[in-house]
Formats: structure tokens, C-alpha cells, sequence
């Protein structure tokens, strides 16, 4: 049964009335245009997942499409006046089922609210719609010497909107941080359809609770963003980087520890092991190096990077690097950044399907994590190839599989459920940065204990009194 | 009244409970030490202020000062049983009356819980208790090669935990940010005893509604922080520092927004204004120049400080600087930072008591800022010096008056009232980094408006469904 299913019978609908689609749309109908609203059950299936798509879903009763906050807050109060599941969305293109639509939903794509309003480089702030592409914000501060770090693999699709609901994260975290500390005033629609704006658009502010970051990573479960104030940084310089070649995980590990304990300072702290090379070369024919067990890729954006590179790459030999290549151009440095982006597509082109995990660990067990991970990988005969935001300890093992192989998937399964259980182990997370979404709601729950699980569900309920926001997500 | 007095009167106690002071002792011994037990009444009177020494407050019932989190524990589950206020303190170096005592509560001491617990380079982090001083542990990083930068002005005195309490900022804040970013994880004790762990000791994690930064600037009023991991950076290099005076505080705020426009990330962007000048000179002999209407420090803790020095002086000039000077060395750099961190305590001297407004305005206004509290001063014809985080916009218009006075104390509250509303009125903030406390109850109302106090109700009230913890303070 799809997670929104249950939800929709407790709340008396819409198995209870028989007439409620109808109802439904002659009340969207009232105050959204008709291209806005979508209900071709071929065209509506399209929106039903994100981009785990072994993760349950079910099939909405509509796609709205709205361009304006009176819109979103139509929306909400028709969803509340009928008792209707909301299932905010950007691109699709999250990792944990977050964004999939449960069953006789109103999926609310903000796609079409992509307005960047405001840019202003005194304050390095920008002032944007949910819809905007996560690309397009970055290249249009670039114009003004500005910089928007949040950096995730799918940056050419996703919508600062899904940035915000899933806390992404990227490359540059590792120097620059996550999404949640860019984000500093929002406005939300609530489940009511009344408007909430919280935080600010100045540098500092403690004003009360901080319920803007109450709201990043939430999921959609607690409200519907329809505008961001952003902080921007100033434009560093172009980074250059290197690869270093390892015989061990463990070395590359090592050398990872070695140099974050050095104080140094990377834009960019990469890993990725054998089987994620050979996947990308498969994919794209880099001529990435096959014979090493691990790859770091290690950059700086620092006023003298090539002597921070010469240090960091002094530090990855001793750690027993077999070769170290110093990329002597920004473009070099461009194409093994493309070969890292690469690495979950190349992965999924491995078996059909790929369960992502998201362990982040201190870095001080990154050796730890790699290496039971390749144990699980030989207990279930499986192909778990991964890369790593190695500088955070943010692995991604990413276990490939053939979905129509029951007993592969299920092996896949169990293993990815291992993974997290190591990563918890190891005084670790579940999710550094893709969410929890349906996929790992019983790991939430297990990381965040019967006291954290109370609590959450305590200000889901101040929020969302009858549930209608993203159900069946996080917990 | 007090704050907490009402409160008491409608949990049916202490004023319905006449045997209720010794019952609480009772219980409170049973499992804490006499010497973690304060009753003399001119000793608990010592624990009932914050520096905002103007604020009411009520006399405490007891002073407890656990050493353990059973301790805690044993102290919140009293207090629930009894339904007795708490009131927690860290070194009460606050400025808005946010560890003020309610009438009959427990003031719950953090101080005696000091230790650090660990400290660890390759993972830059710090784990600690809640009672360690800000600069004792800063100075215990720093043996590290590590930096733990929050440093608000009482950084010698002031805990982390109540750091953690009011999401304070400091003077590096423009480069380094503010508290809230520096804390990953925490042990809370719950109003009704029970220990909470939120977040994580990795870089990243997204795992579930981010709990850990709803307690940053809660004020105590959602749980006990009995433990913190806290972030940590590299340490940076020495920082070069210079002055610059303007003939007007317009054109030093021009200099602020050309700088940051520049895409400079200076460590520390200060401004003093004259009053602020003169009552340093008064207070230290410190021979600041006192022909000068606003004076702009400037520090980089860059690769080449002197060079990016250069370049922000001659900013300044183009702004209308009449005189720049760059400190030749890092002692020269230490001594104007001392002038600045002396502002508040040397205003403070000028008439015997403060009230330091806290406004952050998008740096953009700050010009408009300064302009407005000028006037405001005028009208109320009182002395009010500023001193800002100018790079954050991030002023503190500081309210000069004799505490003797009633009309004098009238005007200064009402000049300090006029000063938030013009904040808000620049699109600001009435509080960047000091909190609301009892302070600014009022105008937390106002900034967040009615749908966001009921939200934050509506937490508080998962939290802390009794109103036990902190009552009065916030909303």
C-alpha cells in the first residue's frame, strides 16, 4: 500500500467519498487557471516519483501547477477544506522518495514559481521563488561576483525549493557548507493556506526559535515554501585540483584524516573507488585510472592553490599515494570534477537500479565505513560501488541491482540496510545530505531515538494539525 | 511582577503551596550534594540578574549547581513533580534578562559543569559541558592548531552553554559567523527529566527536523543543554587590523558596502562612533582619536593581509576617510580589537546604566541606521553611543542613563524602543545576537508577527507542556 494511503482513510478521505475528485478540482478550478492543473492519469504519473524510483508511490488525483503564493494558498486551504494530501515537489530529483505522490494526492509542483527576484550584492543576498534551478541561481550571481555554494550533483535540474526540503548538499560542502546555512528567511504557506515568514535578510538575527531552519530539510512535511532569502558569498577564484592514486581505501582514508588535521582547507575532498572509476569510463570513456583501488581528488580555491595542492599532495604520498597528478589548468580541474558528478549515473548504468545510501561518518572512521562496506558488498554478492564527499565523511556506498531480480533486490535491500546500521555504528548518520524520504523512515527512528521521534512528530502536529503536508515522509 | 510569579500562581504553586519551599529542598537533596544547594537568601539574590541589570527579575527559592546530568535530571524531574519554574545560567553575562529568576524558581547554575570533554583535530571537533568559559575553551582549541570562533565581547567570562542559550555573536562573526553554526550536536535534559540527543559529531547529516538549532537562542526555555558538540575550524593566521576615521557616520557606512560589494572578507569590519570613542578614552586612556565622528576597524587574517589592508584603505579614502591607519603588527591589531571589546563597558560608565539596543539592519541601511538613532538621540536629548558589527549590519545603539532618573529612565525606554521600531523599519531585526529575554518580549511579537508566536507557542508547548522551563522569557 502506498504510505499516503493509510493517511487519507483516517483522515475520512478520499476512500470515504466517492465524489471528492470532483470536488476537489471544481475547488482548484476556482482560483487556478486551467493549464495549471493537471489530471491525465498519464500525464499525472510522471510527477508520482523522484528519482528513487524502486521507492512506493502512489498515483495523485491531480498536478497543480501554481505561479503565485495566492495560488500555493488556494492550494492548501482547498487540501484542508477537503482533507486532501499536499505532496510538494521541485525537480525530482531527490534520492529518498521524498517528493512521491501518495495515493490520491494533490502533487504541488513549484516548478513554475521560478522568479530569481532580487540580487543584491551589498547585502550578498538573493531573493528567489522555489522553482528556480538550482544552475540558473549559481550562473546569475556569478554574474555580480557572487557565489551560491550549495552544490549538488543534479545542480543543472534541481530547484532551490528541493535544495531547501531535503537540506542538499555537493562538492563544495566540505570548504563552503550545506544548503541550511544559506537559507535565511522564508516564506511559507501553511497547511491552512495561511502565510508564515520567518528568519530574516540580514547577515545576523536570533529573534525567537529558529523556525527557518525548522523548515530546511523538513521535507515538505511541515509547510510549503514559496520564497527564500539566500546568502551569497563572494566569487573565489577558479580551484585547481588533483587526483591521487591509492592501493588501499584505507591509504586514501588515511590521507583524507592526514589532511584535514593539517588545518588545510580543500574546496573540494573527493573519493571514489574502483568499481565507481570503471562505471564512469564505462559511462563516458574518461580514462580515469583502472588499476587504483582509490581515487582522491583533492581542490583549492585559495589565493595560492598550486602550493596548497604541492602540501596536500606531500601528504597523500607519505599516506602511500602510488601516483599523485597535480591538475595544472582549471579545465583539467573541470574534467575530474565531471568524472566525481558523474559517478551515481555511471553507477545506475551498472545494473539498471542503484539504492543510493547517504552515510556520513567523522572522518576519523572513513576507513572504517569503506571497509565494511566492502565486506557487506562480498556477504550479499553484490556490486556497491562508492564514492565519497570524502573531507566530510559523507560516503554514498551505491548498491547496484537488477530490480527484476527478486532475490538481488532483496539482497540489495538488506545490504543497504547493513550500511546504515555500520554507519550508526561508527557514531554516524543515515543521511548526510539526501533525506530520509520513505526509504529510510525506519532508520530515522532508530537514529533519533523513541524521545527525538516524540518530539519531531509533536512539531509536525503544531504545524500540520490533520496531517495533509508530505504524509507517510520522515516518520 | 515578576515574570515568573504569574506563572507560579497558575501552576498552582508556589503561592497556593506554603510548604512547597521545604518540600522542594526535600527532594532536591535527595539526590544532590549540600554544597550544589544555595538558599541564603543574599547569596540566591546574586544569581538573580543577568547584565541587563534594569530588568526585573524575582528572588529564586533555591541556587542549584549540579555537577552531572543525573544531577540535571534529578533537578528537572523535581521541578515537574512540584511544578516549580527553572531557571537556567550559565555566567550571566546576558544583556536582555534572559537568565533574570522568576519569583519562587529554581535557578539552575551550568557552571560547575566545566569540563571538555574531548577535543579532536581530525574531526574539528570539541565536545564539551556547558559551563566551560568561552575563551577557556577557545585557548584549549588553539593547542590544537584549532579555532572555535563565537567571541562575544565577554568571551572571558561567558559560557558555552548559555552562548548556546542566546545564539550569541562577537566581533569575528562577518567572517566566521555566529554561534548556531558552530554547534552540530547536543545532550538536552527535557522539562520532564528525560535526556534528549539531537544531531550529530559529523560534518553533515540531514537525519529528521533539525532539532539541535531550535535549542541555539532558545534561551533555556525548551530544555537543559547538559552537552555540546561544537565545530571547529583551523586556526587562521594572525590578523592585521586598521582604523580608518570619517567625518560622518554616512560615509563610513559607505565604506562598509563598498568593501563587502568588493567581495572582501575581512575577519572583523567594527564601527565606532564618537560617544562611543570618547567613553573608551574616558574608561582605558586609550588615545583613540576623538576629532573623528565614526571610527572603522578593518581586519584580515588572510594569506596577505596587508595587501587586501591596502586595498580596503583605499576604499575607505574613496568613501571620504580622512585619515587611515594599517597596524604594522599583530600587538598594534590587538589593541584597537581591546578599544572596540571596551565599548560596552565604557558606555556603560558614562552614566551608570545602559540599555543596548541590538538592531541588524540589511548592511545596506546601516547608513540610514546610524542617521536615524542620531535623531532619535536628539529627541529624547539623551547620549546614545553606537558601536556595530558594521560588516553584518549589526548595531548596537547603546542608551546612556542615570537608573536614578524616572524621567531620564522613561526617555532612555522609549529611545530604545524607537530604535527597534526604526530597525524593523530598515527591513532589520530587533535583536542580531543578544537575545529578547524579558527585554524585548514585546517586540518579538512585533518583528515575527502574530502566526509566528503561535508557532513557536505551539512549540514551546511540545517541549515543555507545563511552562516550567525559563517561563516569562521569549513570548
Amino acid at each position: 500500500m502506498a504510505p499516503g494511503a493509510t493517511l487519507g482513510i483516517m483522515n475520512g478521505a478520499p476512500e470515504s467519498n466517492p465524489d471528492l475528485p470532483g470536488r476537489l478540482l471544481a475547488r482548484l478550478r476556482e482560483e487556478l487557471p486551467a493549464d495549471a492543473i493537471l489530471t491525465d492519469p498519464d500525464v499525472t504519473a510522471s510527477y508520482a516519483h523522484d528519482m528513487a524510483s524502486f521507492c512506493e508511490a502512489g498515483a495523485p488525483a491531480a498536478v497543480v501547477l501554481p505561479r503565485t503564493v495566492e495560488q500555493v494558498q488556494h492550494v492548501m486551504r482547498t487540501a484542508t477544506a477537503l482533507r486532501v494530501p499536499v505532496v510538494p515537489q521541485g525537480a525530482r530529483t531527490g534520492l529518498s522518495g521524498a517528493a512521491n505522490a501518495s495515493e490520491g494526492c494533490i502533487v504541488l509542483s513549484l516548478t513554475r514559481m521560478d522568479a530569481i527576484l532580487e540580487i543584491n550584492p551589498v547585502d550578498r543576498i538573493a531573493v528567489v521563488e522555489p522553482g528556480v534551478v538550482n544552475a540558473t541561481l549559481s550562473r546569475a550571481v556569478n554574474e555580480h561576483g557572487l557565489y551560491y555554494p550549495p552544490d549538488p550533483s543534479s545542480w543543472e535540474q534541481c530547484t532551490i525549493g528541493g535544495n531547501i526540503g531535503t537540506a542538499s548538499g555537493g562538492l563544495c560542502c566540505v570548504k563552503y557548507g550545506v544548503t541550511a546555512e544559506y537559507v535565511l528567511g522564508l516564506d511559507v504557506v501553511l497547511a491552512d493556506g495561511r502565510l508564515l515568514r520567518t528568519g530574516r535578510r540580514t547577515a545576523k538575527g536570533v529573534a525567537g526559535y529558529d523556525l527557518t531552519r525548522l523548515f530546511v530539510g523538513s521535507e515538505g512535511s511541515l509547510g510549503i515554501v514559496v520564497r527564500a532569502v539566500l546568502a551569497l558569498k563572494p566569487e573565489p577564484r577558479g580551484q585547481l585540483a588533483l587526483a591521487a592514486e591509492f592501493g588501499s581505501a584505507a591509504d586514501a582514508c588515511a590521507a583524507v584524516c592526514r589532511i584535514m588535521e593539517g588545518g588545510h582547507v580543500p574546496s573540494l575532498l573527493e573519493l571514489m573507488d574502483r568499481t565507481t572509476i570503471r562505471a564512469v569510463n564505462d559511462l563516458a570513456q574518461m580514462g580515469l585510472p583502472e588499476t587504483t583501488e582509490a581515487l582522491l581528488l583533492a581542490a583549492f580555491d585559495t589565493a595560492d592553490p598550486a602550493a596548497d595542492l604541492a602540501a596536500v599532495g606531500e601528504l597523500c604520498a607519505a599516506a602511500g599515494a602510488t601516483e599523485v597528478v597535480p591538475a595544472d589548468t582549471h579545465a583539467e580541474s573541470e574534467l575530474l570534477l565531471q568524472a566525481r558528478r558523474l559517478s551515481l549515473t555511471a553507477l545506475e548504468a551498472v545494473k539498471g537500479t542503484t539504492m543510493i545510501d547517504d552515510v556520513c561518518v567523522p572522518r576519523s572512521r572513513l576507513a572504517d565505513m569503506l571497509e565494511g562496506t566492502a565486506r557487506i558488498a562480498e556477504k550479499y554478492d553484490l556490486t556497491i560501488g562508492v564514492c565519497a564527499h570524502a573531507g566530510d565523511g559523507n560516503t554514498h556506498p551505491t548498491v547496484c541491482f537488477d530490480a527484476a531480480d527478486p532475490d538481488e533486490s532483496r539482497r540489495a535491500r538488506e545490504s543497504f540496510d547493513e550500511i546504515m546500521a555500520l554507519g550508526l555504528e561508527l557514531g554516524g548518520t543515515i543521511t548526510g545530505e539526501h533525506g530520509v524520504g520513505v526509504l529510510k523512515k525506519e532508520w530515522l527512528a532508530r537514529e533519533i531515538g523513541p524521545v527525538g521521534v516524540e518530539l519531531q512528530r509533536g512539531i509536525k502536529q503544531t504545524f500540520d494539525p490533520l496531517g495533509l503536508l508530505n504524509p507517510g515522509k520522515l516518520f
